[in-house]
């Protein structure tokens, strides 16, 4: 079973390390980092690099596929590579998977119209605009489809997903060992439950690289 | 503010992701990866990799140190460099902490003696034989000592010290941005609260490198 995570320049790393944790030490899992090229991404507020050991050539029937989020998502476009690659891959994976904006990328890549989805919930109408029914739900499934909402979501992306897979045993098992028992000190964490005045902040401005606060 | 996050071979990618994508984006945060040597280090199970973009002489008086931990922490110090690092840098930090097994690296450097900290679940007996009052709560502040449980602790401890660092509504806004809304599939993350058998299992079995189930 082989995982390929999708790296680009300006990723954000959560988005790609949820998934990671959860997922890669699945029985029989083979995780591959892959990239338009080899060698180190910078994540997107530049501080962090992350090296990609595979072309996407080189990663052409991965069984898993996961697309982390980026501020800036649909720059890792550009080219058309990784579009290319994901329409190829996607037609004969078992999971096509993304957390945050990597849903954007999905669906600006043509594989979600029509299908139940979502991201971080500064992007629910932007996912939308792709003919996506946008959904601010933590985790969707829709046939092989698997989105999960910002950032932090992944990782509970990933519990399922291995319950899927693996069976409700081995996802606990996994639970438990990086003590996925999460005590926030805060209750902030989506738009319904945050201060209503930070919430309106953010909305008025998309937080593109760089700093959150700068 | 420097934030350095430690790296070493074997580290656990979580670890280190929780604080670095909670605490990075602070107002007037520098974050900085730091290693012996500059340059790639593998995860624990061998398919990640990330840059340390500065040796341990380069980064001599951060404000916050992070130590990530690992299922083979100890090894970390086996040249002794990281340890003589850690002391002296402890000297002057505002924060030293850890997650997971990383209050394992701390203790036998010999920064936690008479101390209350936390640790990985299962190695919260190793974490007392150093002289520390060793307690399974999620996120222990004992002075400028901050150390989290395991693994996916990190986010709740970058949290509560962006809280302190820079007042809640910023801690609010990374909570928000990260959208951190924990929704586990399952209720297995702590021993507590995980089926017996399983909790049993692992415990008869210490986890050292590579895939949890091979």
């Amino acid at each position: 079973m082989q995982i390929a995570i999708l790296l680009y320049p300006g990723f954000t790393a959560l988005d790609a390390i949820g998934p990671f944790e959860t997922l890669s030490n699945l029985p029989g899992a083979e995780t591959v980092f892959v990239a338009e090229q080899p060698g180190a991404l910078r994540n997107d507020n530049g501080t962090l690099s992350m090296l990609a050991d595979a072309s996407l050539a080189e990663v052409a029937r991965p069984d898993i596929v996961v697309v982390p989020g980026s501020p800036n998502a649909l720059a890792a476009l550009e080219t058309g590579a990784v579009s290319a690659w994901l329409r190829d891959v996607d037609r004969t994976t078992t999971w096509t998977t993304s957390v945050c904006t990597g849903s954007l990328i999905l669906a600006a890549s043509g594989l979600l119209k029509g299908r139940r989805a979502t991201s971080h919930w500064l992007y629910l109408e932007e996912l939308a605009s792709y003919g996506v029914e946008s959904t601010g739900e933590r985790v969707v499934f829709d046939d092989k489809y698997v989105t999960a909402a910002g950032v932090s979501s992944g990782i509970d992306m990933g519990l399922a997903l291995a319950g899927r897979i693996a069976g409700d045993r081995v996802a606990q098992s996994i639970q438990l060992l990086i003590e996925y028992d999460p005590q926030p000190p805060y209750d902030a964490g989506s738009p319904e439950k945050a201060p209503a005045d930070i919430v309106e902040e953010w909305r008025g401005r998309k937080v593109e690289t760089g700093s959150l606060f700068a």
